[in-house]
């Protein structure tokens, strides 16, 4: 909190200067009563691990808060959805006065989509393998089983990597979007909201006042794509294993679907929308961009384009983009094992008794991580239309009900009609604000993670 | 075509009584041409049975379209659309004026619903089983592997049965209708399209004109409840194994799940719709009956109940009732694998190395009956969500659009907005329309059959 704090001084903005003072007062508190317990266990097993992964992001979504509240920014849901959607990268809003919000509690919202994406990382690379929650490292030969005991080192040894590269691609952005004519303050927001794939800004109508300076939109479409990139391959690349990094698989799936939405859409607004097919693909593809990498940055209002290019939008939601990128949603490498047993079983039809595992780039895929894929997405279906019907209670017009959550369990932050780029979360009711906050969540740590620390069989063993 | 020839003969309609007699010459100078090929091969094998089942349908559904053309009730992309939403057990409609076509017309219309119907059980109960489309019998110990020998009498065998089934319960529901005060005529169409779980009724606005008559209505409920229950309980029931037909897992579920969802929508009517909630009960039951039996009849326009009722009819949508009845969808039994896959990967976060297999109603489920089940819900959504983005080129909005894709590849004939209850089919243009018939019939043969049947792979070999 030094840095928004030392934001707020420099813009003399009073309430905020004393938010984030006993913010950070209430925190160095309970450090010091928590360094104080004696810690007992040293070793983790799989089943703390989950409990730490799980309450601690809560527990974090909580503190950081703590200066929305203490800065007067907003009331006790509304804060802890904004931290919620923040930390998660998803980027959706209750605050109804962007523009009127202090600088450094903008810049603090921002920093916890940087904060957030970085512990995503670690997450999805480093921890989530071990927890077994399998169908990350699946083409990466070093993927590792799961062996609490190997825990501490290896997590810290692949962190360390994985800041590295997210800090070189963090600053390459930033200077890019000052260099696109930017000023300094809003070119660290929109770097955080980047390379986290998170999607906050400084505007209530996000990009739109950007819309018109063509090199930052082709800047920021390459940066979400670049961001949506599983962060191992840059580690690859950085080895010089050229060959390996571009012949995965999942990348040359991401970049064709990606690709071919990107045409499509375009095709469907040159005409209608835009008179040179230039811009129409130029607006294709940062807002393509954007809902794929679960971004959620628009530059213009998409609810308004034609049903094909929003439908190709909606359906991008359910898709996402690399595993092991900051990005959410439900990742084109679960969709291409997902194909892959589609293809098995119509090839089945013909030949009831031929049984043939699933090969993705060259690979035998284990049965276990193939099952593990499979009832990630069945999963992610049954939540999704859970989630649909509860947040339907809310009044709103089906696909606006919809798209809340999808944006929310996907982390993508925006959706469409009434939660669309022009839309906001601020007119849901508060207990639907923790609902959806609880979907954030949910779809960040993937599902598995937090439903089995809510399953009573996890408390009653 | 007799029985509707009979009908326009004694309501002295020219028009159709000419269709039907130029059908009835094409149909028998098409038989007598293919009367006299040689057939060469009596012994069937499943590459044959996949073919001749997914292009007896496309053909069946053509000649059935031939009264509709012929007696001027309506083109051609029209009268195929309605052949194939008739025999597929759909519903949906492209007619116009419905109340304008002749009786005999109306009459051959409800009479492919319930040729559609029969035709349905044999092929999910007796022929699919065999083409290992695996996930219908799964509860039957009789169930039949794939072998091709055994082919003809095994149909045979099971298709007698089905029929005497389907005729008593045919007979029963046109026999309770006419008691309830509705016409010899109407009773036909009405008892064709409930027992069919079909849908087409004699007015563009459905039932809503026999919305007050309560016992008409509950009637009507319960026959579709029967309609959709799996019918080789029913023979379980005649042979006398009460207690091995009502303690099937996927009929308790059935009655769950319809029972939960007629109480929610109906307390979510009562109030702010209904002001007793008797009434609420009924339209509740009846709408959820015909939307889960994918029936499609209504008696109101539930387009305009609250977003959480029409939330939990569009979520149904998706559900269906039981393999091997008349319905469409996805079916209960299919997501109770799901949900048990989904259990079994959630204990794995817990107990990595545990590999324990499917069990549904005390039965492990052989791995090939688990992946054919989850091989075709992915492929269920994926087809859903291509059929979505090629039905969103009509322009529509994308709720109507979801609801039109839902409605076709479900068979279920009624989906929300353009396409809800007081909607049509009708705006759609030629192309897709004819897009509709395919989604109807692919959706209708599992898909699994037809897809086969299109892969180059199946004509190469």
């Amino acid at each position: 909190m030094v840095f928004p704090l030392g934001i707020s001084l420099y813009y003399q903005e009073r309430s905020a200067v004393i938010g984030f003072l006993l913010s950070m007062g209430i925190l160095g508190l309970t450090g010091l009563f928590l360094s104080n317990i004696p810690s007992s266990s040293p070793r983790l097993k799989a089943r703390e691990a989950i409990l730490i992964v799980t309450i601690g992001w809560v527990v974090v979504s909580f503190f950081a808060a703590l200066p929305f509240v203490l800065s007067g920014s907003a009331f006790l849901v509304d804060a802890f959805f904004e931290a919620v959607s923040g930390l998660t990268t998803t980027g959706a809003s209750v605050l109804r006065d962007v523009e009127g919000l202090p600088k450094g509690v903008l810049f603090w919202r921002s920093l916890l989509h940087w904060l957030g994406g970085m512990g995503i990382l670690v997450l999805t690379l480093a921890i989530l393998p071990i927890l077994g929650v399998v169908g990350f490292q699946v083409f990466k030969a070093e993927s590792p089983g799961p062996s609490p005991d190997k825990f501490t080192p290896r997590i810290a040894a692949t962190s360390k990597i994985l800041y590295t590269i997210y800090g070189v691609l963090t600053a390459a952005i930033l200077l890019g979007v000052r260099a696109a004519g930017v000023p300094w303050f809003e070119s660290f927001v929109l770097a955080f909201g980047t390379v986290s794939t998170g999607g906050f800004g400084l505007y209530s109508d996000s990009l739109a006042r950007w819309s018109a300076n063509s090199p930052l939109i082709v800047l920021l479409a390459a940066a979400m794509f670049l961001a949506g990139v599983n962060f191992s391959l840059y580690y690859d690349l950085a080895k010089g294993r050229w060959r390996q990094a571009l012949g995965n698989a999942e990348l040359r799936w991401y970049v064709a679907i990606m690709a071919l939405s990107v045409l499509t859409v375009a095709l469907n607004l040159y005409g209608p929308v835009y008179g040179s097919i230039g811009e129409a693909l130029k607006q294709a593809w940062f807002q393509v961009g954007s809902v794929m990498t679960t971004t959620g940055y628009s530059t213009v209002d998409f609810d308004l384009w034609p049903s094909f290019s929003k439908g190709i939008l909606f359906t991008l939601m359910f898709v996402g983009a690399s595993a092991g990128s900051t990005s959410g949603s439900v990742k084109v490498v679960r969709l291409l094992v997902a194909a892959k047993v589609v293809k098995r079983e119509l090839s089945r039809v013909l030949h009831p008794r031929a049984a043939k595992p699933v090969v993705i780039g060259g690979r035998v895929m284990p049965p276990e991580v193939v099952q593990g894929v499979v009832g990630f997405l069945l999963l992610y279906a049954a939540v999704f239309a859970l989630g649909f019907l509860v947040i339907s209670l809310e009044g709103l017009d089906l696909l606006s009900s919809m798209g809340a959550v999808a944006a929310t369990l996907g982390n993508v932050g925006v959706g469409l009609g009434a939660v669309g780029p022009r839309g906001s979360f601020a007119s849901f009711s508060s207990p639907g604000k923790l609902f959806l906050s609880f979907l954030m969540l949910l779809g960040r740590l993937e599902l598995f993670t937090m439903l089995a620390a809510l399953s009573p069989r996890f408390w009653r063993e």
